[in-house]
């Protein structure tokens, strides 16, 4: 299979997070000419948006995507409101960053505000998941930013987002209607044996729903369910395969960098980080 | 919803596998009055397959699985061989101890004999795995044993088990024909949009393929991808629901206990577990 288009490489600013602010890490995509970003909403807010906007634009970065609205699954109405307002928010940043979608982790099981669990309703929590990203919808629609729902991996369904495949989240962009797509990472859906079906069945919506397209590696071992993501070429996913899925379906987008590795790329040189996330775009991605 | 038949608990060796050894568990199981084991080959040839066998008759236990076969995919043909070889005197064992089916853990991408993952090709490794239960389905059903598949949560694809859904599994069930059927473990399938539906499916097969039941929750934060499984209650599934929709599939089987728990439960005196697990299955289970 062919090599990527090195102008697709994009980094999403987590990959180095421990180690740099935002400005640096503009900075860093500059000198290795990296041409794409996905920042990080504390990020922008620790750098001053304006400042963080205006470095963004003068590196002629392309801003692949926004992290991140969603978290929608709330114990009562002052707590929905107060997703809903952020949501929003969030739409207003993913558009002064003129970013080509906001990226929406959906949330799992609604939580009480010291952190746990407050209800054992999955599909309860996907219907608040459904119901508000259908609110936002009408926000973002007006506003002209697209969202991208990102199916988690299972391990996630309770904390983090209970929308888990590709089919589930087509099934919401079939419900909910244009303006609502799906970012892909590899980490979560490498697995599913209808990937392929549910990506072309993505790209074959019109317009495509395909928006946005995250990679990195799956170890074995995996040490941590949140932190020990692999670099590209480390683990066991077979990102051509699912690189020429994308294609075949119409993806010409970024092809973004994610990685939370808090034992091994983020204790290193971010400049090495960089380089190896150049090296191993082009050689296993 | 309704109380579980309390003896309808059983109890999987797993779960005081680093306190008591086989003999010390059946003696645990009778004194705890409970009155279903599923037991693990190692700490059967430990005990003295014979002997274990016997203390498993006396005790009056029922086994309700015998863990297990699979581990399907490899690299080469001596290694599908031994493989096969091995399942087949894991059916036998199975016979031997009455045990009400095989699990099988089908085995995730191809290892070398180091360990280390030799292929990324994920769809291959499902065709072995396919073709592995096929080949050991000829000989476990002139046995008599019926095999149980069990899909296992989408973390193991890679080096344990590349079967991930209750649909997967159904599908394969319909490819292979009659003798096979599927053990469903709520920590692995507690997070699938279509658990309910894929319960139904295969409760409505003849013969139903609902074939065991295993029990206990996933926790939040989960710490570790192996060793930290949560006792019933002390997580976020709920384990009434999906009783129920076993029960309407027509499931009159065993609930059993499966818990590896390297920071708590494998710490804990085996007694107190016991208890606790007979407690918590009747009032959250």
């Amino acid at each position: 299979m062919n090599e990527p288009d090195a102008d697709l490489l994009s980094l999403n600013t987590a990959t180095v997070r421990q180690q740099w602010t935002l400005p640096q890490i503009i900075a860093g995509c500059a000198r290795h000419g990296i041409r794409g970003i996905s920042p990080w909403r504390d990020q922008m807010a620790a750098a001053g948006p304006k400042d963080a906007a205006l470095r963004l634009r003068d590196a002629g970065l392309t801003v692949t995507g926004y992290c991140r609205g969603g978290m929608f699954p709330a114990v009562d109405r002052e707590d929905r409101r107060a997703a809903r307002d952020d949501n929003r928010r969030a739409v207003d940043e993913a558009l002064a960053v003129g970013a080509r979608c906001l990226i929406l982790v959906v949330g799992g099981l609604p939580k009480q505000r010291n952190g746990s669990v407050e209800s054992k309703d999955l599909a309860g929590a996907r219907e608040m998941v459904r119901d508000g990203i259908g609110d936002l919808l009408g926000y973002a629609r007006g506003a002209g930013m697209p969202l991208a729902i990102e199916p988690l991996h299972p391990m996630y369904a309770a904390d983090r987002a209970c929308v888990n495949t590709m089919e589930h989240a087509n099934d919401l962009c079939d419900e909910l209607g244009p303006g609502v797509g799906i970012a892909v990472d590899v980490y979560h859906v490498w697995w599913d044996p209808h990937l392929k079906r549910e990506i072309e069945r993505a790209g074959s919506a019109s317009p495509s729903r395909l928006l946005a397209y995250h990679i990195c590696d799956w170890l074995v071992p995996t040490t941590d369910l949140l932190t020990d993501r692999g670099m590209m070429g480390d683990g066991v996913v077979d990102l051509r395969l699912i690189r020429s899925w994308m294609e075949a379906s119409g993806y010409r987008g970024f092809h973004e960098v994610e990685i939370f590795s808090a034992n091994n790329w983020w204790k290193r040189d971010p400049d090495e980080v960089l380089s190896t996330c150049k090296v191993r775009h082009r050689e296993c991605s």
